[in-house]
């Protein structure tokens, strides 16, 4: 039976062997969630990218750029890191370059030996989950945390992933089984309870509340982000039929 | 209000600001515990060493040597680490130089500008807690895991350390918020819920079943475990009376 790991930080992930895995990265708030929306939208491809200088240097060469530090938009950046700017395909068939917090560092350390790096966002949870069950690799869950620190929101979204993997795949890591028992005793109020969160505080102190509602809708998105060289792209998900 | 912060692992150490904090150090099974029921029979100091061959050393000085490696006793120790073996005060008034896997780095790595380093375990945890709600200084649990990675059972004392003190004591920290949260929801049945636990498995196959239930076993001790020097000693809590 396929395996699934749960590495908490960005900080533990060399303690991983990546090797031939699926690693899924997830920053609900909000890097992985804008770019599924952006996906979901008809955005051609988003390029994450370390830095902020990096990322001004694709305007030349036609790219949106995305820039966020800290949870604010970058200066002289078009966009921020909010998901609701890329709805009703205002931006289809862009190129994105995008820098975050946390999220892009996230995505570069999971290169590292994988067989593939999809991005998890609550907003496409069965759609990963119906890919991973296609598909014969071990997985590991890379959350991205907050500088380096173990944060809720990315845990509890591995805690889902693994409870809805429950019947095609097992677990033997602490963090996976902590994960799917913290998430399956507060799904019932996830918003609620995920309000509590620092990043959640900090983003409030931001306005941007309605990011974070959003950023929690569960299913609304039935594609897979997946790195294709450098690039993040959309992928249509057709469920496997059940044998009759 | 004093704070609490929860530290997942050793390796994430790093990204806490330990001055003036006391840092309370878990590695449940079973260097805490073991050091815990040491001091509570009567050992008069335990000396936490990073590595076997210093460890050795210390024989020309009269202590006796206790070492552990991935779950086993080391080879040439006269004491491995087992909390039973130190149970009839059988080492009163003895010395004890200590190597484990996981438990003496995280002691190491705490003292970093830290107040206090404390070493807590279920079987001291009320006596914990009432120490540190004795104190002006915010708190760390630094939970020592296996070999970098998170564990169940350090993370679960973190979570009911912070539960025993969420009275006196403030957090706005997700790992405190998460663990809190599942230890509250899985407490009923501790013991089974911890026997999934990658390194109690680990135990198991060791044939050491009675160490893991012993070192699940709630506020058998009324002392504390605290750093002098370099030296583990044992502390006797004063607990304040309500004011009349």
């Amino acid at each position: 039976m396929r395996k699934i790991e749960v590495c908490l930080s960005p900080e533990l992930i060399h303690l991983y062997d990546q090797r031939d895995k699926i690693v899924v990265v997830v920053d609900i708030f909000r890097a992985t969630s804008t770019m599924i929306t952006a996906l979901a939208n008809g955005v051609k491809s988003i390029t994450p990218v370390a830095d902020l200088e990096t990322c001004r240097n694709y305007t030349s060469q036609g790219y949106l750029i995305a820039g966020e530090r800290n949870g604010l938009p970058a200066e002289g950046f078009k966009l921020g890191n909010s998901p609701l700017s890329y709805l009703n395909q205002v931006h289809k068939n862009q190129k994105i370059a995008v820098t975050t917090t946390n999220g892009t560092l996230a995505i570069d350390k999971s290169r590292n030996g994988s067989a593939e790096v999809l991005i998890g966002a609550f907003l496409n949870l069965q759609a990963t989950a119906d890919y991973l069950s296609l598909k014969n690799n071990d997985l590991i869950i890379h959350c991205a945390g907050w500088k380096g620190r173990f944060n809720l929101e990315d845990s509890l979204y591995a805690g889902a992933l693994v409870s809805v993997l429950s019947q095609s795949h097992t677990f033997d890591c602490d963090g996976a089984l902590a994960m799917k028992v913290l998430y399956e005793s507060v799904q019932h109020d996830l918003g609620s309870f995920l309000h509590q969160a620092s990043h959640a505080k900090r983003l409030q102190n931001h306005n941007i509340e309605e990011d974070i509602d959003f950023c929690l809708t569960l299913d609304k998105y039935d594609i897979i982000g997946k790195l294709v060289g450098d690039e993040l792209k959309a992928e249509k998900v057709y469920k496997a039929k059940p044998s009759l």
